[in-house]
């Protein structure tokens, strides 16, 4: 089960005025799930994205960001999941661009006016009749209140949909930010999520919200690992509508600091979400390693430790085996770390300090704190003053099963 | 089980003139096990090592190299199983040179003599006293015979012994080579293995020695990963007694060359049995990658596949779900890459053609392939001349199970 994730999918999902969203079960990959999704946006809306750094990246990919270079026009996505569309060369190309020129057709827009997802098994062709045929039922039930059932839509291997909201207020007006994600295995930052959502009614400018869109992965889906696989669809979109009435928001203004926190924030908790539902998670681990040189060793100390399936199964046994921490320190590829300078701390627990244990630890201290299912791992490297902080989840029988069973 | 290991066990461990080994069951960690390994020898031998590249290596290998650098008289190596010595500070270079000294006392030799190595828990301290202890049995049972002890006695989570023996004639003399090694999990170059131990009676000068042991570990355990952690303590030795008769083997000569592919060709078997036993393996996995723009990029995608838990997993369940290996190959972090130049083989099916699907291909083929326990993954990549080859194994329960389990 994810690791506290009841929470926020409780919350109920505001609907962002002008947003809306409807779903079919088109059978693309197994029967009786939602599997085509649609979002359309009013005219006037700006649309920004982030895609995978992946060299594989999937034909939708490619389409998305030729359509994101083309208009500033976007009115509709659309998204499936069952098949990734990914590896399949031209012809990949050419099934993303008739689902497009299909659904454009029915909306009565231009066909790159429509940016096209896809989630699922790399390699093999989509079935592009299959999403086609589904398009006029998520039509029909187009609706600015389905936010939950579209987070379902995206599903593949997570076993809850993720999505939060949140509402402030900009110069007297109330803005609300919905946001879903969808993503549990074949995670890694550079793009991390497999795909996120989020949507606001606020009136913000192209450029505030390409600059909005690069803080928020940088503090959000960039900082979050499951089992350092890069997928090849990863895609972040960030939509905002227009509609609430306050003053468009510029680069640099006080709205602007508001509002760009706020989606930091919803973009927080979805990347958050998808480590809580890690494939087989059982533990949330966040780890900070701080005053080192540069964030770049940072990110690398941060990421030896998150990757190793040595730690990850010790956590997932709650088992103290700290050494192997400091062994993914040492190996985490810092030339001229002085490891007799280095602190570990899990949870509030001095565990070694000046690169051996310390006199003060017990074994039971660890014990305890292994215990618990939200767990803190913090290194202090003694040589700079750059921090990072990174969420990942344990590894367990259960990631084996999921991904050995993944297609069966 | 291993996977096929039984062979390299079954042949004999052949003698190696002058080097003699004792072991003793010094209850370091647990009762009743050979924990404790001494190796002497004579007067005129070689010795060369390679270690780990981990920052945070282990006092044992501070020692080590230390007393290589201080004398070409290495006399005796000592090793312990059951405690790494690593992550220990001060107190664990102190306990280390103890135990040298104690060793070097009962063998009447000086204390830079002593090698010391020690396999097992990271941070925690070494006891030491039982280290010494157990010193007297294993001088009792010195003997030229001793190799499967000796491969026994350096075992931790390893499931079989690991030995391997050659005979070469160089210039009409008769030459043995016979070489041990442990490891199973924190396996990944830099050095790969755990532990390695190979000994030969050839007369070989020490810059010899020194260059051949770099070939080899190139050659070998620097080309396989079970995890991809890389151990605090990772050692390997040569160690040439000079006591065959043999014209000493300078650089460059005719003998070099056939002295140095048969201590590689030990290498290499002992690096592969690593990866056969490696923590929960059911596959045996060669990874090739060829035609690249140099090795570097090679060995970037090779270990991209051979790291990947996902693919790992994939090839735990024979499901040839083989779009995962195109998006590891996608993130390997090749800026350039031409993802539309590229094929993918497994075994000798062409599973991918220029970046997508073959045509020829029908998963049927790829079915029988992955259920084969020794299967090669093959990468063209079509832009250069430059190959490697890197082996790993799959990711099954069992590895979870063994690492949760690992101090209980």
């Amino acid at each position: 089960m994810p690791v506290k994730l009841s929470a926020p999918i409780t919350t109920a999902l505001l609907p962002v005025k002008g947003v809306k969203l409807g779903f079919a079960k088109a059978h693309v990959r197994k029967p009786d799930r939602k599997d085509v999704l649609v979002i359309t946006l009013p005219v006037g809306s700006a649309v920004a994205g982030v895609f995978t750094q992946n060299r594989f990246c999937a034909a939708p990919v490619i389409l998305c960001k030729t359509h994101l270079a083309e208009t500033a026009g976007i009115r509709a996505l659309l998204v499936n999941t069952g098949c990734a569309n990914a590896g399949t060369g031209e012809e990949g190309i050419k099934r993303a661009k008739q689902s497009c020129d299909a659904l454009s057709m029915l909306l009565d827009i231009a066909s790159n006016q429509v940016l096209p997802f896809s989630t699922g098994v790399i390699l093999e062709p989509l079935p592009v009749d299959k999403v086609i045929a589904g398009m006029p039922v998520a039509i029909e039930n187009l609706n600015e209140d389905n936010w939950l059932n579209a987070a379902e839509a995206i599903m593949t291997t997570d076993i809850v949909p993720k999505g939060t909201s949140r509402q402030i207020q900009l110069a007297g007006k109330t803005v609300t930010i919905t946001g879903i994600s969808k993503g549990s295995g074949m995670i890694h930052p550079n793009m991390a999520t497999m795909l996120g959502y989020i949507a606001t009614d606020a009136a913000v400018s192209q450029s505030a919200l390409e600059v909005i869109i690069q803080y928020a992965v940088k503090k959000s889906f960039n900082c979050i690992t499951v089992d350092g696989d890069t997928s090849t669809n990863d895609s972040l979109m960030m939509m905002a509508t227009n509609l609430t009435g306050n003053t468009e928001v510029a680069i640099g203004s006080d709205d602007f600091i508001v509002l760009r926190n706020a989606l930091t924030d919803v973009a927080i908790e979805l990347a958050q979400a998808i480590v809580r539902d890690g494939e087989g998670a059982t533990k949330f681990m966040t780890v900070t390693v701080e005053s080192g040189k540069d964030e770049t060793e940072c990110r690398k100390v941060a990421y030896a430790i998150a990757h190793s399936p040595l730690i990850k199964t010790a956590f997932f046994a709650s088992d103290p085996n700290l050494g192997r921490i400091l062994a993914a320190i040492g190996y985490a590829g810092i030339d001229d770390l002085d490891v007799d300078k280095l602190d570990l701390y899990l949870g509030n627990v001095l565990v070694a300090e000046k690169g051996g244990r310390a006199a003060s630890y017990i074994e039971e201290q660890g014990a305890a704190i292994m215990k618990e299912s939200d767990i803190l791992v913090r290194v202090v490297l003694n040589r700079g003053n750059d921090n990072i902080t990174i969420w990942t989840c344990d590894f367990s029988y259960d990631y084996v099963k999921i991904n050995a069973d993944y297609r069966s």
